[in-house]
């Protein structure tokens, strides 16, 4: 802990800066893609305007609490990438903390990585949601006497906002075939969030009892067919991004890599991720620059002003 | 992503590391305290032996999926300091990856920060909940349709292992007294461990509908009677601490410093964290190398066996 703090209710410094996310006004844009892995973050931060374009650098804060926020300009557009290690309360931290820096309406893109249970869907594949669901652990059911309740629960599907997950497919579609050898884009299905990768991705552990043996290959496609994506965060994000206040709203869409195939037990390699994250990465930023926002953060006080001011003075 | 991996089911790499702590057997010991921020587990690693027993150094590594790992000895006995970021999912992470990591049962105490919903717990104060259980949100509850189902869900209680939690409430009140002035220990309660730092535990929000303006005021205490605390991890270690097979069993405790009262809207200062912070560390381990475990994970070829031999030869 660095910096004194005011307000238990909405904990933020005397700069202002917000108490995880470790940023301020000004730091981040309207639009964002939000990574897990920091080196992801950075690789895609690499594709941003440099200064020859108006003098711009990328602005970069790695905060305590885990998350790393590059801001710069991609073709001129103001955009941040963030990443915030894994699991959907980094999801809750993010998306409620990056509102009180952003004036206007947010898009953002989920860019992650993400179990296959498409056979189709092979290691490397892109897939891209229209919509998700959480699964999650009853810990209930673990208790004497409890057992005839579900041991996982599942919730209603959350939507992709289908604007942007157009734009994004279409540009993955464009930028794969170009960048890539065999990568295919998978639209239409489904992406189930889980609180576990192993518990409530079906996974078999001996070491803990998880009555978990029915989950994935029986449960799952009787109750949300079309299922094609495990991973960790997505429907937390699609589900805040519906709760958002209508007068300044939160479009959220999401595509993630597929590293393992949990139909063949495969897994990717660290070649294939090597070639597919930076051109994934400059589709999933010609995507977000692309969709029209009512609004935009002023470029006053701005990283992205400042940077280009220092520049030219 | 810098190895390649086998098994989908539960990745590994060529060399034994576990895919997100990144350890592998030999370098985690049995008894381990867990906290989230990295510079608090640096912090309560200065206090291992040092070079002056047995030549011994503290062993480190930071994987790239947010978890960083100290391994040493304390007065001679193995221990491991684990930071872990925030949320339950990563206490998942730890426990699942950690348990194929080490021979032998574990003890286990988290030493976290929480929110106090107890007058009488300040700023600073110590808590060591008896049990605890989670508050999650339920995402149905804000469709149209769904808003007559409760928005947030609390689970039943998980206890804490009492031998621990006696071990370590002993040790932070014999070494606060010492140490600290005024900082007290509260014992008895319950903890609530919540899957967001701002809805589910009752903060308001206008950017957000969260629907919980009368969650931590009337429902919390009419559901769970007693409960000192609000965090985000311990309930989930409590839980998988009881689900691990008996054949190898994972004992819990926990202790959570008080950041911010939220009967009062105070928030700790950075200077009172540094007091704190060293001092209870110091209890906390003084704690975890009394508990008795009937079986330890070997010293060959561990990491404290390695710097050991390394000195003498």
């Amino acid at each position: 802990m660095k910096n004194k703090l005011t307000n238990a209710n909405f904990p933020m410094d005397v700069e202002g800066r917000v108490y995880h996310v470790g940023v301020k006004r000004g730091e981040t844009a309207n639009r964002i893609i939000t990574v897990g892995d920091h080196v992801r973050a950075r690789r895609i931060a690499k594709l941003l305007d440099g200064p020859e374009v108006k003098g711009r650098t990328v602005f970069e804060l790695v905060s305590q609490r885990g998350f790393t926020t590059f801001t710069g300009t991609y073709q001129g557009v103001p955009v941040s990438i963030i990443a915030i290690g894994m699991g959907t309360p980094m999801v809750d931290f993010l998306l409620r903390e990056i509102r009180a820096c952003v004036e206007g309406p947010i898009a953002i893109i989920r860019f992650g990585s993400c179990g296959s249970l498409n056979a189709l869907a092979g290691c490397g594949d892109m897939i891209v949601p229209s919509g998700a669901y959480s699964i999650t652990r009853n810990y209930d059911h673990f208790l004497d006497g409890h057992d005839t309740e579900p041991a996982y629960h599942f919730s209603k599907v959350f939507d992709a906002d289908p604007t942007l997950s157009r734009l994004l497919a279409a540009s993955l579609t464009a930028t794969l075939t170009a960048n890539t050898s065999g990568c295919k884009v998978i639209t239409g299905g489904l992406n189930a969030t889980t609180d576990s990768f192993y518990s409530t991705q079906g996974r078999s552990d001996p070491a803990f009892r998880d009555d978990n043996e029915r989950l994935v290959e029986e449960i799952l496609p009787r109750e949300r067919p079309g299922t094609d994506a495990l991973e960790m965060e997505t429907a937390a994000l699609f589900h805040l991004a519906r709760c958002a206040n209508p007068k300044n709203p939160v479009r959220a869409a999401a595509t993630m890599m597929v590293f393992a195939n949990r139909v063949t037990n495969e897994f990717i390699t660290p070649e294939v991720v090597d070639l597919l994250e930076p051109a994934a990465g400059k589709a999933v930023l010609e995507a977000l620059i692309k969709v029209e926002l009512e609004q935009e953060h002023p470029e006053k006080g701005s990283v992205w002003e400042r940077i280009h001011v220092e520049v030219e003075a």
